[in-house]
């Protein structure tokens, strides 16, 4: 939608928060994956849910592993109903966190944009 | 460096911080610009001193102005000095503030994260 220069909008906060350890590590991309991997306790259909591949979804999750150290999601191949990944305990504590940073940081940001920008 | 995964380093935030208008208006770099132009009055220093062309900065400054609506600096050609630049009452009032906000918030993001990953 086009706008007119200064009109339309007020002017708000922007940003973008992650986790760092050995490079960037943790940010809104592999947190959806695992949000995905929890809820359908498959990383096919959480990849497919996010338009990635299966194999850019196992990349993402072991560049991640990796980095971290750790595992976050353990799959089980085959069997009666074809298998399944879901978190480990590890992987879901960090993606609870996570989620509760993102949520502090944003509400801290638009407080302190508000006492500094408010009118 | 290359590093060991999951040694060397712990977790720690990371984050960037912009205002939005219409846009991603103004952030790091047109902060760090404007700060030149106001330390050396020119708008070629400050743009020499980021490795920018003069065109590549007067551009970006002449965007952020239409975006927000109103001049963030002016300049005078020619004379005996040769000219210069200086930020406009505006520019300084939203420079001084962006920089509060990033600061504030940095803090804020540091202390969040502490709270929720401290041992």
């Amino acid at each position: 939608m086009e706008e007119q220069p200064g009109e339309g909008e007020t002017l708000r906060p922007g940003y973008k928060i992650w986790l760092e350890e050995n490079g960037r590590v943790f940010g809104e991309g592999i947190g959806d994956l695992l949000e995905g991997v929890s809820r359908h306790g498959s990383l096919s259909r959480a990849a497919r849910e996010m338009n990635m591949s299966y194999r850019q979804a196992w990349g993402l999750i072991r560049m991640v592993e990796d980095r971290l150290g750790y595992p976050l999601i353990h799959s089980q191949a085959g069997g009666g109903r074809g298998g399944g990944s879901h978190l480990t305990p590890e992987g879901e504590t960090l993606l609870r966190k996570f989620r509760l940073f993102h949520k502090r940081a944003e509400a801290a940001l638009n407080e302190i944009f508000g006492d500094i920008f408010g009118d």
